[in-house]
Formats: structure tokens, sequence, C-alpha cells
């Protein structure tokens, strides 16, 4: 991986901030996060800003650059990637690390006295305008919205904004319709005494509205703003895309059977003013709700005495608890995403020993297999397929200067996951096809404690995720070892693979408690930089569980794993394992062959079938 | 425990309200915070208002009274008692459950439009004063600042603000002297470019000054301010205190060694237009630091823009790392606090079996134990002597009409410490002096399991305590079981045995991560509501592990437990408990056999001794 040649752009950026025609006096620093307008984690290609300018194309990263530096801040899953992809132009500011300052303290540090900071109000999110405009404030400089974003200025090449066809999702999909979608979130309105919602996040757009669309790579979501008041429902999107008949009857936008159910459509860009225009007709009680995560420009747009920012939307928790069509959906997905899997693993027991297989091919031929499976749309993710020391890069992806062969004496990792109409998948294993280390089974087996520990965690109704986290640590911890990212996150339905308001973090975020319904993922990891990674990563799903005592009546919690992919026994120091971990290793397995077996047998994959069996022998 | 009748109390509070000299239009509902203008935990006898005015005497819990209504809010410690305490003009608020507002929307859902809420700025803290009024605005009401305080107004017989004499502590206790704290303060003030800073808490300034006071019951504080500025070390406090000689030449009053380091002193009253004055001469640039935890009148005493708010004070967290004096006297205060207990269940076993100890008897006997050892100054606080379903009230205190007899048929449960000069203890104990049943057996086992599980975890630098707080609920949580505190709390040296900023509890707050030398109580439980309580609790204190590997060498660190009183064997069951624990178990009770077997010995308290070496013995 070559780092990108940042020279002249830097020059050409500087150009712009010390010309912006907003302002009378140069722009010192221009802050370039990593998001889009609906601070997406995702982006399309024509909102790539953060990597056109300096190289490093990881899913989290903040550019800044001053006249006389440029920084860019991003988390302990990117350091190897991110130093890797970046010139010496740049300063890497390594995230949780004591040393590292704040993109706040180090401004401060740099910038001359009564000094201006741009940023682009609409990639901002409103809760990080207010942070970073009140430290630059206190100390004397000020954080300012450039209209223009001054990336666009010097990216003469830009793509389009993608407008592809929309998808409509049937009640066999979705268990509910977008009507009552609707009718839910006003009832939720009426309860907080809210006018009007404001949605940005194109996750949750899609999901409301039963609607997919392949705007964003791995992400079925399309470009659209929502508004929905007690009476009105519009909806922002390049109306091109609302030719289609199907889409036109799926949202009855010609007969609504109800005139509060009636949909109104306006361009993309017509949001700003539109959302204005409400605004400018609210009653002095009315309240208007929008996420705190929204772009700074949209929220600024509703007058502050009508502003009811919220940590997350109604919309957000109400899609992350799935219903019973969706899990039985998210069920079915996995068990075919295992079937390409197992089939994947088969082969590449068969093919590394003839040297032919690289961290690309193997990522292609599980694309291959999956794509056979019934209502595959497309992959989640980009496929971290690794081999050896890349695998120490926690959110490695497989290029053709880093591809490395599959061999039998390193440790391959591999993380991947489909879009399928019924579900979406994210799973990682990591394997060895030769005679593992013991290093390797050690720290394997720590991972896999910690893995257990989370999935077989009881826990009270009412926990909120974070206080999972230590437990896929604490076998790691004693032996000195550690992972630098998250234990968890959440899992959309045919939808974002990383989604909110629930997760398994050691970071303590405004998180929900996990409620039945709530898909997440338990990935504990642990990477040797240089010379392996190891992740063992499964979907799991939130369930009620039955202890023998039930304190105060509150009700127990645990997980059901949705992934049923076998996990390497070879890789396992059994010494290590107590019998409870034991026993849930081959219940595990038990399971994965009951069950995935039963469809590779249906569609006659008596290769893979044979290496399910074998790999789901009971351990001792 | 009958409760307080407040009907009258009520009756003539809200015609203060109604009546209010400072705002022609009447309060509409007061709140009655539990601090004094310190926020202290624990508080002295004339700012007891809370408790005044509707009879609840907990260590934490906020009243609010309107025309119609009288509420008080509490956490789970504390429900029991509360209901008890309070007649039925008061509704009990129970903190942490789902159904319960908040005090926010409580009042919004029961205030008339436009209301007026008051409060005595003195007494509650700017960041609640902030939150609250944020709520209020938002609803359309208002938070107003009543000056003088209404409890005041109807109490007529307000005990006196205390005055007890200051007590010096020299370098063989402290380590450091209170001219090296300054020199460090200031250190910090100018990496942060402060110009002065304003201490408030209590125990913040005891350490400051390395004086010790006795103005509060448990405490060893004395109520005073202090600002500090790069050229200028300012006491505010009742100055007949400082006619003593000894005080005097302590703090260098009559002839200071360096201008920078010479005390002003002034009237404990004085520190509102002391600080007025402070701020008047300010720079533009000038920034003073003050804990948002600090009073809302102090804190707004400094305009807006040289106020520089911060959730702990250098102080705090200085205080909470102890130096390898206090450590040393934290060690030998253990000591001699376990002599003590060893005592006392030597004796109890004796004297239950007769009939004729009682929850009283028991506390009185461990209080004269204690006093026997050196340097002992008082209780740190009121002993918890419960039994059978007394237990079950976490934070119960022994009370003539509650009082129980200690039997052999029920559990008993002591929760107690002391101060000495060189150091603070805080221990609870679990006993049965008869047969337990096998259900208590089972309980205090999942809670000694929590406990071991906290105090033998090893874990990076670097982390916060909350991330441990699921290892002392896991056994409890797989049962279906829990208990509704925190796990730990930071013990100040010769000083409050709650401080700050460390802990280890499920509520996410903005602790510090734990350090080498900061000393912390492990204290999981579980009460059975009208049966038994159970709580094993140890002070700890932080110390570098040397586990098998070293991530990215960012060091681990681990427990040692300071208190060393044997934890009961015939209240376990021993099949529930991993080789592991039980190894923990027989090391824990080697190290009490012969740390403190030796001072009893050395001490001639034979049968104490006796009983130690019995309680000792290994399991298997």
């Amino acid at each position: 991986m070559s780092p990108k040649i940042t020279g002249e752009l830097l020059r050409l950026l500087r150009q712009t901030m010390r010309n912006c025609k907003y302002f009378s006096e140069p722009i010192h620093a221009y802050i370039v996060p990593s998001g889009d307008a609906h601070q997406s984690e995702y982006i399309a290609p024509c909102d790539c800003r953060r990597e056109y300018i300096c190289g490093f194309n990881g899913s989290a990263g903040t550019a800044i650059i001053t006249e006389q530096h440029a920084a860019m801040w991003t988390d302990g899953r990117y350091f190897l990637q991110a130093s890797q992809q970046m010139d010496s132009n740049w300063t890497l500011m390594k995230m949780g690390l004591k040393e590292t300052p704040s993109q706040e303290d180090w401004l401060i540090s740099v910038l001359p006295e009564n000094s201006k900071v741009g940023v682009d109000p609409w990639i901002i999110a409103a809760d990080q305008w207010k942070n970073m405009s009140k430290a630059l404030t206190s100390a004397g400089h000020s954080l300012v919205a450039v209209p223009d974003n001054l990336i666009d200025a010097v990216w003469t090449d830009r793509p389009e904004r993608p407008s592809t066809q929309l998808r409509t999702l049937g009640l066999e999909y979705t268990g509910i319709s977008w009507q009552d979608k609707i009718t839910k979130l006003r009832a939720k309105m009426t309860e907080r005494k809210i006018s009007w919602f404001v949605a940005t996040a194109l996750d949750e757009i899609a999901w409301l509205f039963n609607l997919r669309g392949a705007d964003i790579n791995y992400n079925p979501v399309f470009f659209a703003y929502a508004i929905v008041g007690m009476n009105s429902i519009r909806l922002f999107v390049d109306l091109k895309r609302l030719s289609d008949p199907v889409v036109r009857d799926h949202l009855q936008l010609d007969s609504p059977s109800l005139p509060e159910l009636s949909i109104q459509t306006f361009p993309y860009e017509s949001v700003y003013t539109e959302l204005q225009a409400i605004c400018a007709a609210l009653g002095p009680r009315d309240k208007v709700w929008i996420c705190d995560k929204a772009s700074c420009a949209l929220t600024q747009a509703i007058p502050k005495v009508h502003r009811s920012p919220i940590p997350y939307t109604p919309l957000c928790l109400a899609k992350a608890v799935k219903n019973v069509t969706e899990i039985k959906g998210m069920k079915m997905a996995h068990i075919k995403d295992a079937v390409a899997l197992c089939e994947l693993f088969a082969w590449l027991e068969k093919e590394i020993p003839q040297g032919n297989v690289t961290e690309i091919s193997a990522a292609d031929k599980a694309e291959e297999l999956r794509s056979q499976q019934a209502d595959f749309v497309g992959l989640s993710f980009p496929t971290i397929s690794s081999v050896g020391p890349n695998g120490a890069i926690i959110h490695y992806r497989p290029l053709p200067e880093t591809n490395r062969t599959l061999t039998v004496n390193e440790v391959y990792l591999i993380d991947s996951g489909a879009q399928y109409i019924d579900g979406t998948t994210d799973v990682t294993r990591t394997m060895h096809f030769g005679t593992p280390s013991a290093f390797e089974k050690e720290c394997f087996t720590y991972v896999l404690k910690g893995h257990i520990a989370v999935s077989a965690a009881i826990f009270p109704n009412g926990t909120k995720g974070h206080l999972l986290d230590s437990f896929a640590r604490a076998a790691l911890w004693e032996s000195g070892l550690d992972y630098l990212h998250g234990t968890g996150h959440g899992v959309g339905c045919f939808l974002n693979v990383h989604e909110g308001p629930c997760g398994i973090s050691y970071k303590t975020f405004a998180d929900e408690p996990l409620e039945p319904g709530m898909i997440v993922s338990d990935e504990p990891g642990y990477y040797e930089d240089g010379s392996f990674g190891i992740r063992i990563e499964n979907v799991v799903l939130v369930v009620p569980a039955k202890p023998k005592y039930n304190y105060r009546n509150r009700g127990s919690l645990t997980f059901e794993p949705l992934t049923l992919v076998p996990i390497q026994v070879k890789m396992m120091n059994t010494e290590l394992l107590t019998q409870k971990e034991k026993d849930w290793v081959n219940e595990y397995h038990r399971r994965c062959r009951e069950v995935v077996g039963a469809e590779l047998e249906r569609q006659g994959r008596m290769e893979a079938l044979q290496w399910l069996i074998r790999e789901t022998q009971p351990i001792m």
C-alpha cells in the first residue's frame, strides 16, 4: 500500500482557505469529517472527501488542515492502515492513546490567536459542532460554517451523487407496513408532545418506508430526508426515482387511503427551505424532534426554542427491536450465509496447499458462494480477508499491492457478510490450515473465552450493552492482553451492518438497554502487530432467559447466536477452557450441524456437509 | 420506626412559599436537596433540611414540595427506610425504576403553566441547577434562586453551625507538606492556563492544608473555603479556630517562609464577596477553576467568560492517589481495625447464644473495641448492624424501635468503619452464628464470587472502575439475582469514607481511570426483602500486576486487599466455588492469619487470635 501524494492538493486547499469568498479573513484551519450530510458511516464516492484529501480510506477519521499542519484522527482499528495510506504531509493522531491530543486541544495548541476554524455545516453533526465550537470559543477562536465545501472546490473529478432504483419490501419481509410505522411514530410524538420529526439517517428513512436502494455500497439505502408531522408526511428524494409504478403504488402516491397517510414528495435538495417553511409556521409551544447527530445545517434550520434534540430517534430504537418476521428473516439469512462459508472453508482446505489462493481470491470465492444463495443482494461490507501480519490490521481490506497468499503456515482471518432481502449477516472466523503455534492457540482461546462469556451471559432486563464489554476482555486481561475496539454493534435487517442505539463497548455512550429482539454482534479479538490477527464474531439475538430466580420480577435476558458457522477446534487450547465453556462449544457446534447441515443437504452441497460434520465433532 | 408527622410543617412551608419577600408571585414548588453549601454527603445537624421536612434521614435524597404534593427521590439503598420514615403526606420516588419519573418530568407533569420553582442556590450544585433550569425552562416554567432558605424559615430550633478544634497532621501521616501540595496545584494550573482555583469540598480543603476537624459526624473535616491563585492563598474559616498556636504555626500564619506560600485568612461567610472582588480584578483571559458540583451561588459569582468548570478538581484526583506514607498508614489502620473485628466476632460467638446481644449493643461493642486501638478518632460512618430482615434495608442503622436481638437463627450483617489518625476503614462482614439455610449460603457464595472477581481482576492501565462493575454481578445475574447499588467507592485517608473521582459502579459517570495508589471498596451484596441481607466488603488498593504478557507496554493493574478480616467459611457453599476462587479464599485467609494474627499476639488478645486461627482454616 503506497501513500497518497498530497502536497499539491494541500497547497490548493490552503489557497482556497486563504481566499474563501464568504470571509474577509483567511480560514486558519479546515475540518474534514468523514461523513456525508446524513452522518452515514459508509459513504458514496462523491462524499469521500476525507479520503480524497489525505488518502486514508477507513470508515472513521477526521482530517484537519491548517496553514502549517495536516493531521488525521482515527481509532485503534485503523492505526496501521492510516499510517500506510498517508504521506509525510500528514500526522496520524491515534485516538484512545493517552498522549494523543483531542482535535480541540490540538487546534488550540497550533493556532495563532483569534483564529477562524472552518467546517461544512452539512457534514458536521450538530453535537460535534457544539462541542468544537465551545472549546474553540473558550480559547479565543471561532468555528465558522463554510457554505461551499472546500474539498469539493479542489476536487476536479468528483463523482455524481448516486440515484439508484428503489426496491419495495412487502409485509413478508418487514412484518409491518410503513403506514403502521408512521402511526406508531406519531403515537411517540404525541406522548412527548412533539409536533414534527425530521428524519435524516438514511437507514431510518429506508426502514420507515419499507424501501431499499443501492446508493451507498454495502448499505441498501437511498439519499432522502423525511419530515413527519401529525397530519403530514414529506419525503425528499430525487423525484425521478418515484416514476416507477411499483414504488408509487407502495407509497400510495396516487391514491392515499387516508389523508394523514398521504405522502407529499419534494426534491432531495429542498429539505432545508421546506424545513424552514415548516418552522416559520410553528406555534409557540411546537417542538421539532431531530437527532443530535443530524447535520449542523439542518439542526440550526430549526429555531432553538422549537428544537428538541435527541441522542437517537424513535425510529432508531424501533428499528433496533426486530419483530417476529424480521427475526425469521435474519435467521434464514444466517443459515444461507453459513452454507456459503462452510463451502468456502471446505474449498480453502483443499486449495490452500496448492498455493494458489490469495486474500483477494478467497474473498472473491466467498462472495461467489454467497451470491448463489436465494435473495442475495450484495455484500454488507468490504470483506476483510487477511493472512498472517495483515490480520493484525484490524479493518484491513486486501488490495493488489498487499495481497498475500494463504498458506498452511499462517493464521487466516475472514470477516465478511452479506445483504439478503431477508436479512443482513456479519461473521468473522479465524482459521489455521496447518499447525497453529502454541501462542496463536493461546490467544485464540482467550478470545473464544471472551466470546462465550458475552454470548452465554445472563443479565437483568434493563442492562445496557456496555456493561457486558468487560466479560469479553477478562480472559485476555488476565494474561496482560487486550484489543483496541468495541465488542459488538447493532446489526440491521437488510439494512446497515452497523446500527444503533445499542452495542457492547467500553466506550460508554447513550446506549439504550438491551431488549428481546435486538440483534448485536459479539466479536472480541486479539491482534499481534506484524504477526497475526484473531477475531471470533457471531451475530446474536437478545432473548429472554429463565434462570433459577427472578429478583424483583425484573426478568433476565441472554443471547441466541444467529451465526451458525463452526469455530475451528484446531485453534483452541482446550486445556484453557472450563467445562462450561466446552459445553457451550459443543452445544453451539451441535446446532450448527443440525441447522446448517439440513440446509447443506437440501442444497446438495455434500462436500461442505462433510466438512461441517468433521468440524463439529464434540470436544472432550 | 415511626414516620415523622409532617402535616403542620408542610402547611407552614407552603405559607412561606406563597409569601416569599423576594418574589411578587408565589413559588409553586420548592426543591430541598440533601447537601450543604459544600455538597457534602454527610452533613452537620444544622444542614439536615431534607430530613427536617420529610423525616427521611438517609444520606441521599431530594424532596420537592408543591402546593398539592410532596415527593422525595432516593435510590435503591433507601427504598425501605424512606417508606418507613415518611408519613402519608409524602410520595416516595424510587430512583432507578423504569416507572419513576425524574424530578424534572414530575415537576412538569404536576405544575400549572408558567410556574416558579424555587431552590437555595447554596445548596444546589451548579450542574444540577443547569439541568433542572434547562428542563423547566423548555416546559415554560422557571427555576429561581431563593436567597433565604425556606426550610430554615420554618425551622425554629435549628442548631448552630459547628466550629470544632482543628487538628494538624505532620509529614509522618501525610507524606507531603501543604506547601508542596499548593506548589503541585499551581503547576497544574499553569499547565492548563488557570489563574485561580476555588476549593469548596470540605475534604479537599482538609487534605490540602493537612488539617482535620470534627464539624461533621464521621468526617474529619471543617467548614471552610479556599481560593488559590498563583501568588495568593486565601482560607475562609471561622477565624476563632485560628487562635490555636499549633494551627498558626502549622499554617505559618505569623511567619510565612515565602510570600507566595503565605496564607491570608478571612471569615467563612466572606467567601462570596471575596470571590466577587477577585473576579472583578481579572484580566480578559483569566480563567477560574471551580468544580461543576460546587454550589450554584459560588459558581455564578464567577462571570461566565472567566469560569472554567471541571467535573472534579486537581485536588480530588491528587487526594485519590495515596502516597507511600498514606498507604502505610492505611495498612496499619486496617490491621488495627481487623484486630477489633476479630475480637468482636469471637465475643459475639460466645454471647449470642445467651440471647443478650442486640444490633445496637453489637455496634456499641464494635465501637468500644475499635476505640481501644491506637490513634482511634471515631467511626467513619454510622454502623450498619442488622439481623435477619433488617439486613435487607441496605443502609439500615439500628434504632431503639427497630433493634433486633442477634440469634443463632438469622444472618447478621455488620458494615462499619473507623477514623484513625493514620487511615480510614470500611468493612462489611455477613455471619451466621447457627446454621445458615441452603439459600442463604447460595446467595452468600454468589456475592463472594463477585467480590473475588473484582478483587482478583487483572486489567490494563487506563481502565475505568465502572468497567469492572459487571464482574461483581456475573454470578448473581446467572441465577437471576442482583443488587441495587454500586460495587465500590473511593476511600479517603483519615478523610471521608466516600470520595471521588474513582469508583466501581454500573452508573457511568466521569470517573477517572484507576491508577496505582488509589483505594476503593469492593462490596457486592444480595438483599432478600423481609428476610436477610448479605454484603462482603473489603477496602482494596490498586497495585501494578505482572501478568504473562504486556500488550503494547500498557502495563496491568490489580487490587490488594487492605481489609484483613476472615470471610465466614460457614456461609459458603464451596461446591459453587471454582478452584481459583478457593485458592483466593485460602490465600486471603493465610494473609489475615499472618498479619492480623501477629498484631493480635502483640496486643495479647488471645481469644480473638484463637478465633482468627479457627476461621482461617483452608477450605478444600
